[in-house]
């Protein structure tokens, strides 16, 4: 009773104020606001946001699993929703779409056996992971599985793969002669998105893969296992899915948000879906698996740190030779409802031009690291803003908060929701911030080049010692950019969360920020217990951040960020930084390139348009940049129009026909590689054609599509540059 | 030299305007510009087009031949940039890309032959149209060809398949059991577009394909041949191209601009190129090569009006039986420079927001409809504004004006500046109006229903006996719209023009107007000498508009139009009546459907949710309408907002996905059917998977295809009525 109160009371308070406020009435913004009163909510607003308040936020939402499509996650939505309107959200609602999951089979478990002769199983992989303290009586615990694995009970010989990268399986057919036709492959986890483990395995003939995580890609030194540590224990086993969908969002509707009417494409017909069953263990099991198997001795490179030999195989040695694998996989896709979670702050001055925070809520299973550290931090960002609303404050343009459902099976709430939104998005988002998992290490992280890092300078440092620091130079010191460049280091965006389809297929400047691992001196690949059990709010409270002040650092930056893009009169974004970038980019692919010298000279390969088109856009950055200082900002036209230009400089990278073979994938400057969805490529048209370079068939084609990708880049680069110029 | 000074003197004049004005300068445009400043100003303008200006644009223009790509168009070119800035324009360019063209070889002519049984050629048609009086002494007359033929010399027996549309193809082979491959066919003009001919000639097998001008087509009653009258003598023929580009612009560069540095495809990989030869011929000729024809009697609405009996072979009559039909064709493709000429007055308050006003000057002879009507009206069009700008008017808006280059070879200029500037249009495109030919014959027509037409009552008829009536009176007495609707009709944009890929690959609102033929009294397709050597000044002069009032009215109405775009406060783009629109366009689509009830019930095809989505849609526009009338002109950012939600209206119906199998239609709502590039269909991605019902070997495959475009149109809908609801 005393919930259903609030509500009302809530739904109220809204009503009246949308009554109040009307639509073309006047705004509450006054178009006088100052610097000192833009510097005075930014202090607040940052100031606002606590460390108790975010533990508190993370305690909530990570009691029990809340995996995509269950009725947890739901419920969890509807909580995340009540407490918006409270914080103060103008509006908050659910908006579902009907997507293609993927569960285990209840009443068939699913595993890996090793038979006999006879067909007797001599070996089983466990069914599920030893369960963390203090949540024995938890239900609805998903084992570990592969999302989307075909189902099948292949039984054959093992071949071992190493991490089942294009290399290595180019490595295994050609310079040892293996083929994987009708085998199943097992590779290590890491290095690259295991959707493309698959997708190779697939190319490649298997006709299974299994996926272990290794000591040496799971396991920190001088670490323990969890609970004691943060080290993932030999009984964990790294969930998720398997698709290959180069940001189509949900396979069934490519395109299309998969509302209720929408045409659905049979399942032999979706994107993405893999046509072999695949399923992921720990080192536990693995070393069973791994221990017998015969054939060759693998090149050291291959070798993890378990104790056995890694052997190539096929299969296992003399001893063990009548002994087969089989696979046994019953698990589900189904068409299944899921709910993102949209709150918004309608901006004042400029309602049609939205900033949005979005992050994804559902889980494998408590979600502890991912995705509630950045959920938790989400939420106290939507805490504060609202916090300032009640005190009369109301942002230039409108802020859109999202709390995403089913990133984990391929980005689809985020996906979903673009897809319907598209045409909105592509005409008012100024930007994306993203807000998946805030902490995987020590180690502060921040992605493209195009935002202006000033936020950073008016964040505190969290870190013991480093009192009277500065976020930014804590952050410089530890990851400094290049030996010649004197800055923090900023990366490339590639995909595996929900960016993707604001950036890489909208072309929304977009961003992301937060604590990762060292990477210049922790060699594991992703933290250790990532889509594991031990993913709990206990691990980020005994290990990861027990002051919870690393993820307030997170929360003010990604917050930050925010109200600097709401709020600012002219946007933060900076012209000047992407003009070097790409420079720098361009100068890298021609690198690659360069390798083949011979070749690029009989082929008349030149970089020189590309090169060209550089200097172009950064000839027109300069200039604009230099207009800038002529701006009349209290013109509201004039102000509008260079902000445009600023917001659509990234929306200019964007190329309707899509890279090659990828139509959702339209971002001509970053875009992930063909090879390994994680890695954000520059220029990825040519970086792909360049990797097609060694294996195509017909050089003299694949050349061409080099020079092809080169003219296309050149240019875009071109187009964009026009942009910046005068209008008219 | 007097040139030389003319033009000097007008560039300093234009440095200096720039060096006043600034970038960033305070416009000269006032805010407070009152609705009578405004209506006083479009009075000016619309005063100031007279028809012996345009009489003289007219003359001046058409006295040589200027086709795409020769030396004369690049000085017509030349001459119009040199006018327009003496009109007084800010800035004028010309734009050059490097586009696939294709000529006749000067020294081995395209004819086609009878051949008798040993290769003797019998007949022989003509090499060129009889010149009419007066021209002489023109050189570089390009004789009638169908630009991109392949080259060859297929030689077989005749088959008559009517107009060459799929249903007459389809007829011949499933009602006459007439198989073509190896045959070449030969088709009247007319019905349809001429590329839609040759690719369904290829699709049947032909190895060449004949195209011939009869009289039942292009000779209308009671009226003589050129000079003495507008009809089209015998000897005259139709040239044009016969590509199937789908939108695709240069065929070698297909998505980019075809600038220097642009990657080429080779001839083979090109879009729409035919594979055959194809050749174009007038009557006099096509009676030679049809009167001794065998076979079957054609069924009556094959027949047309020369003195043959249009038997449909294949072969002649047995007395002629050992005679053969040879064509003789080599037609060059050639990568050939061309030139747009683009005139900018920059907007005074939104220089980024653009209102385009383009024709072509190309012409296969002299153009003297066909455009250089049209572009007569434009270079008046622009001396007016020039004249306006000189008192000291300046638009809201920037105006462009645009003389395209080769669109007579696939709208090649219009469309490599659209893909060259696509980011710019995309995002600041207010609408687009085509300036192609602007008389064909009596009758006012105009389409898009997407504009305000109030342009039209203050615009007088110019005809005789209709002294004190409006354009728009003139009109709807001439031609209303049906039965049930008392308003003047509105058509369909289809394709045909340069406004192709600004409105169906960009989605830029587009509007065209011009006199045309009564489409209920006569019954030629387009006018008779369309395309011929016929078509010069004379012809204008003494039959189509001997007081030039006509095309005084077109300028009128083109340039009203233009001048309300861009002046306007709020933009004169009518939301209910497209809402109005789209809800006959579901209805008359949906009934197409319902010829097949049982199938429609045995497949589950419902139009449920395209009715909804457009009810949906009409809503939101009456709700969006009911909210401008509170809004706050005066203040610049909520005008803004409002602005853009109707400038990027039509934008919404743009998928970037594309139509199925062309990627270059993208317009959801209105693009050409896929049998007839000419008609404009409203929903056309669901009225070609109906066309293709009947005719698909696999009927459940075809109906799910309906449905998915079914589902793809609703989703449209619903995301274009989602633009007119308040932004946040």
């Amino acid at each position: 009773m005393q919930k259903r109160a609030d509500n009302n009371g809530n739904k109220v308070y809204f009503l009246f104020y949308v009554c109040v406020v009307g639509w073309f009435a006047k705004p509450s913004h006054t178009k006088t606001e100052t610097h000192e009163d833009f510097s005075k909510n930014l202090k607040e607003f940052l100031d606002e946001m606590q460390t108790n308040q975010i533990r508190e936020h993370l305690r909530k939402f990570t009691r029990l699993p809340h995996l995509a499509g269950t009725e947890q996650n739901l419920k969890y939505a509807e909580q995340i929703k009540k407490e918006w309107l409270e914080f103060g959200l103008d509006s908050v609602s659910l908006v579902p779409y009907d997507v293609l999951l993927s569960y285990p089979n209840k009443s068939q478990p699913n595993y890996i056996s090793i038979c006999d002769d006879l067909g007797n199983e001599v070996f089983n992989t466990s069914l599920a992971e030893p369960i963390p303290q203090g949540y024995e009586d938890v239900s609805n615990i998903v084992p570990p599985y592969s999302a989307f694995s075909a189902k099948g009970q292949p039984q054959g010989d093992l071949v071992y793969v190493n991490y089942g990268r294009t290399e290595d399986f180019f490595q295994l057919e050609r310079e040892m002669g293996i083929n994987v036709t009708g085998k199943i492959v097992i590779v290590r986890y890491g290095k690259i998105f295991r959707g493309n483990k698959v997708k190779n395995a697939m190319l490649a003939g298997a006709k299974g893969i299994i996926m272990f995580s290794d000591p040496a890609d799971y396991w920190a030194a001088d670490v323990e296992p969890y609970p004691d540590g943060w080290n993932l224990p030999g009984g964990g086993a790294q969930r998720g899915n398997v698709l290959n969908l180069n940001g189509a969002g949900d396979p069934l509707t490519p395109g299309y948000p998969a509302k209720e009417y929408t045409y659905r494409f049979s399942l032999d017909e979706g994107v993405g879906l893999p046509k072999i069953p695949v399923h992921p263990i720990g080192f536990h099991d693995a070393i069973h698996l791994l221990k017998n198997m015969g054939g060759r001795i693998p090149p050291n490179n291959w070798k993890g740190a378990l104790n056995v030999s890694y052997r190539i195989g096929p299969g296992f040695t003399d001893d063990f030779k009548s002994q087969k694998v089989r696979m046994n996989i019953h698990t589900n896709n189904q068409v299944t409802r899921i709910y993102n979670v949209i709150g918004k702050i309608r901006g004042a001055l400029e309602p049609d031009r939205y900033v949005i925070l979005g992050g994804h809520r559902d889980a494998w299973v408590f979600g502890g690291i991912d995705p509630m550290s950045g959920a938790a931090v989400l939420h106290e960002t939507a805490r504060s803003a609202g916090s300032l609303l009640k005190k009369g404050w109301r942002p230039r343009r409108t802020i859109i908060f999202a709390s995403w459902d089913a990133e984990e099976f391929g980005l689809l709430g985020s996906t979903e929701w673009a897809e319907d939104n598209a045409r909105l998005l592509q005409e008012r988002a100024v930007a994306y911030i993203n807000a998946d998992s805030a902490i995987e290490g020590g180690f502060v992280s921040s992605l493209s080049p195009f935002f202006l890092f000033r936020v950073f300078v008016q964040i505190a440092s969290p870190e013991e010692g480093e009192e009277g620091l500065s976020l930014y130079e804590s952050w410089h010191k530890r990851d400094n950019w290049t030996e010649d460049r004197d800055a923090p280091r900023i990366s490339k965006l590639g995909s595996g969360s929900d960016f993707e389809a604001y950036f890489i297929r909208l072309g929304i400047a977009a961003g992301r920020a937060r604590y990762t691992k060292n990477r210049k001196t922790e060699r594991y690949s992703s933290y250790p217990v990532y889509h594991s059990v031990y993913e709990t709010f206990e691990i980020v409270e005994r290990f990861y951040d027990p002051s919870f002040r690393r993820l307030r650092a997170v929360a003010q930056v990604r917050g930050g960020l925010i109200f600097m893009l709401a709020d600012s009169k002219l946007l933060p974004l900076d012209v000047n930084e992407y003009a070097d970038s790409l420079g720098k980019y361009a100068q890298s692919i021609a690198e690659v390139a360069q390798k083949h010298p011979e070749q690029m000279e009989l082929y008349k390969v030149s970089f020189d348009s590309l090169f060209s088109a550089v200097q172009n856009f950064s000839a027109a950055a300069r200039d604009f940049y230099a207009r800038l200082q002529t701006l009349h900002t209290e013109d509201p036209l004039q102000l509008r129009v260079v902000n445009d230009q600023l917001m659509y400089l990234e929306r200019a990278f964007i190329d309707p026909l899509g890279l090659p073979g990828r139509p959702f994938y339209r971002h001509v400057i970053f875009a992930p590689s063909s090879h390994n969805k994680y890695a954000g490529e520059s220029f990825p048209g040519i970086y792909d054609a360049l990797f097609d370079i060694e294996n195509s068939a017909d050089p003299e084609k694949a050349w061409q599509e080099v020079k092809r990708q080169i003219s296309i880049a050149a240019f875009m680069v071109h187009a964009a540059a026009m942009t910046l110029t005068p209008p008219a």
